[in-house]
């Protein structure tokens, strides 16, 4: 199965889908069925302490993992999230943004389901580690 | 075992420990092992089309089930998530808030587990489902 | 939407479908989108020291939730479990039952949520609390 | 951090705390942090039809992830689950062993979590994904 949207692509979605946060997000890398990105981290991703919010880091494992899916299927998808499941399991690190490594565990006709490890950028231990069922619809 | 914070007293916590978000939420009751809050949904909370964003959700399940382990154990908890699970069933009704309806299963003296239905307000069926298990430090 | 399988359908679709662990299970009562049903607890469902294993909560879950879509949509379907998520929470009492209360909170066209509360027999606090997702084929 | 428990450990530790199902796991490598091991399937994991139960896909699961915690911090352990998330993907071939591949993703004084991918022997698709939380006492 061959990729339908590049780095590029995807941020032209996210510009013109999601206009208010797509600055927040960097596209590193799309492979089949792999997609890494980033998080820019700023002072509205921060809780007090300067630990980043739970929120924040749900809101990168969903946009990972559904950039991941139309990466594959194309742009025309109104796929939902349906379950997401996270673990979080360490603090982030301080000033540092994080990273998202996503990987599509199945790609079906109804249903995709991605994992993905988050690390602070120049960490190996994973902050958390999430992962998301997406119901594609029909005739997509 | 007795209700510690009231309902003044959370809003007077998350006024003073999260100031960003504080005025999205109102806590409506608060029981032994149960709380109820709503989020005051506006156009940050809201996606293209008028749906309200997966974060948004998350935050006020995270929140909810937060304020009611500070409501049995005192507010100088330092509480965090280590497990966050969520169904998402419905689209939410547009132009309305959203109401979390907390139950707390578990109180132990390392691990809190919270259940939390959260539907549309003045809508009976559910919105969303969310399970989330706090770690609660020693000590506290 | 009415029950289309009463207690009596479903131990008999239980006896002819599942042979070897049927008579494991006792449903005790059904309503529209609601069972409860009991595990008898036998030493084959034991762990060392007498606590009961993992997978039999997992296994009472899971049929909780496949029998209350059964009784709503009727013995024809195949539904796969697509997503289960379990929160274990206090050690089954010793020699007790477990009664599982299953809850259906979406029972859609293609996709059907069920929550689940375990309990010891005659204990109010629950042993263990499980969402679980079943994919429902089409033309069911 | 060491492995203080290698596949011959691990397997008299199964065989003396869980006699009954110990032969039908194969511990197939250990390193840090990292374990595989087989489930033997037997006509007990099989439902009608020839697919492995998901009871039998939650008990490796769960067995990999504590047996991969034992690994590192030794047999004197006991731990407990406190969360279990599984995604079920695809179907388990006809007549072949599965594999779990378990990673710890964090082993701190409180708490464990493992991911766990599950696939077929010979198929390179996972049948399923876990990640497991256990719970370690204190003073081990």
């Amino acid at each position: 199965m061959t990729v339908k949207m590049d780095v590029a692509a995807l941020h032209a979605f996210l510009e013109s889908e999601f206009p208010q946060v797509a600055s927040d997000y960097v596209v590193e890398e799309v492979l089949e069925n792999r997609l890494r990105m980033r998080l820019r981290v700023g002072p509205g991703h921060l809780r007090p302490g300067g630990t980043i919010s739970g929120p924040s880091i749900f809101a990168l494992a969903d946009v990972a993992v559904y950039l991941a899916v139309l990466a594959m299927i194309g742009p025309k998808a109104l796929a939902v999230t349906t379950n997401a499941t996270l673990d979080f399991m360490r603090k982030p690190a301080a000033g540092c943004d994080l990273i998202a490594e996503c990987e599509l565990l199945k790609l079906g006709r109804v249903l995709a389901v991605g994992d993905v490890r988050i690390h602070s950028q120049g960490q190996a231990a994973p902050v958390a580690r999430a992962s998301l069922t997406y119901s594609i619809p029909p005739g997509t």
